[in-house]
């Protein structure tokens, strides 16, 4: 038997289970005391509305330029609590190890959860742990949700996107679809090129903050990109949107390795951007609060919304042309996230 | 492309998923229109504490006599949040499925975890779903978590097992582990043998009802069965069980292949099973009230709590000896849940 690995009876809840539990997962992720662990965690209770989110998380590799799929875990659930508007209080983490996974990188996994998780202000409260057969899984996955505060009463949802609204990314698309992928082939394409996975519920309180009840629409472009999510959120709200194609932030390399691979970075996953629909009278102050955070060095006005025809998302391309935006069909990159 | 199986594209977040989501997902198992589908479900205020739980599934196999990985998973995380004496509300659900798995048996699971939740009278408001290559999952993986009201101020723990409190389980032992298993090797032992798999939130609020502070400890044996659950009572407790072999509630069939197979059943998963830890005084109130439960025809006190020594466990066997009782020591059946 080999101490540095995963075993299939670390996943039994027997004895191996409550060691790994007790000296491995709950001291980095949690801090409760194993004796003190049940079968739920009891939380306090939150005044008003409750948003409630959970992502299963693949990644491959599972550790890329930027990350880990333990970081990568973390941000995508605190992210879509903060989508909704909510500020981000706990989560839950399910892990799915594959036997002979090797026990060192798991702690860096959880150290990077625990990072991540303290990073945002969420804790860790619960969580389980499964062991399947060699072959049986790909050295891990994990799922994790989350529960946030909804401590507004604004309107923030898909549905929300009005005629008039400007559209504002907080940053360059398509860098952690490219991190990824590089990554994973083990390309050396350029050390600009990292993951942009980030916990947003930070800059998404600075721009409430400033913006309030002029801001209509949060959502992170992730799986399927700018592109698939703006094209939700025109079906959604039965609105008409332009998008702007030289306005677009992008970093050269991610460009370049996009144009070298045929790869559209429209529809590339981002991890740590969010596109913000606001009403124009508040475009300049929210463009200038997201510019104030780390986070959003690099926002910029990316397109508008108009009222018809509803569903109907289009770009106007660098050389003048209208090109007709779709939902990503088929699967460009898979397993990136 | 084959139109009945899950490809990488339904994982994509594109155009693939959205079909999926809309055509099948969403209508079985949320009643969400997607088209209002966001990041994050938005709920009613809860008053008062919350409890928060999650679970991951990898049972094989994926359908077994008595359920499936879809009403296992309901079941698991409602009885997780009912063990804390919480009203389980609400449930994520993350799907990871492996490419070419057929949707004819999601679309059976989904039923079933639609049944189940509707049974167990919660609601699943949120999910997610990822799709990995053929080969790096084995067919489809299901992680639950659960949001319940705590609307009580009892102290239900396992730390909180008291010297003279009597051990209450509400029927037999044994019947999930020895069904999957059954289920996997295609073994025909016996139409007796189905799993227990069912959820205990309603037999729990008749206990609270009929026995309210006098209840110390809920837990429900799954992984690793009576003999490890109760060790972990013990030692969280910091009290000394001994648990009556003559008094174990087990079906003939069970202990027959048990036998069989060198399997201890005490040992063995159950799903549908609860530890109940009530003071003297209120002992025979709580076996009558769980009697008159279906869930709990079967209810048996099976053993008793003494102050001395901590963390110790034993059993007295049929034949009037002691036996000391662990925890699961290495995996005696897995992937039973």
């Amino acid at each position: 038997m080999n101490n540095d690995l995963i075993l299939l009876g670390h996943g039994s809840g027997g004895r191996l289970s409550h060691q790994l539990l007790s000296e491995l997962i709950i001291p980095i992720i949690s801090g409760i005391l194993a004796s003190v662990q049940n079968d739920a965690a009891l939380l306090e209770a939150i005044p008003g509305r409750i948003a409630f989110t959970t992502d299963s998380f693949v990644v491959d590799p599972i550790f890329f330029p930027g990350g880990t799929i333990g970081s990568l875990a973390v941000h995508g659930t605190v992210n879509d609590l903060a989508m909704m508007g909510a500020r981000p209080l706990w989560l839950s983490v399910g892990l799915i190890i594959e036997e002979g996974f090797s026990k060192a990188d798991l702690k860096t996994i959880l150290e990077d959860m625990r990072s991540a998780a303290d990073a945002a202000g969420v804790s860790i409260v619960t969580g389980d742990t499964k062991v399947v057969p060699r072959g049986k899984a790909d050295k891990i996955f994990i799922t994790t949700s989350g529960i946030g505060a909804v401590e507004h009463s604004l309107e923030i949802h898909g549905a929300n996107a009005q005629p008039g609204d400007v559209i504002i990314i907080n940053g360059t698309i398509g860098d952690h679809g490219i991190a990824v992928m590089a990554g994973r082939e083990g390309l050396q394409v350029s050390t600009e090129i990292t993951s942009d996975s980030a916990a947003l519920n930070g800059i998404v309180a600075t721009l409430i903050a400033e913006v309030g009840s002029e801001l209509h629409v949060l959502r992170d472009p992730t799986r399927g990109g700018v592109a698939t999510t703006i094209k939700e959120i025109a079906q959604q709200s039965a609105v008409s949107i332009t998008l702007q194609e030289a306005a677009m932030p992008i970093k050269p390399a991610v460009r370049g390795v996009c144009s070298i691979l045929g790869l559209d970075p429209l529809f590339v996953a981002n991890e740590g951007k969010l596109l913000a629909f606001v009403s124009a009278t508040a475009a300049d102050a929210a463009l200038a609060a997201m510019r104030k955070h780390p986070l959003g060095l690099n926002a910029a006005i990316i397109g508008t919304v108009s009222p018809s025809p509803a569903g109907r998302v289009q770009m106007e391309t660098l050389i003048g042309g209208m090109r007709s935006v779709d939902m990503l069909s088929g699967e460009q990159l898979p397993r990136i996230c």
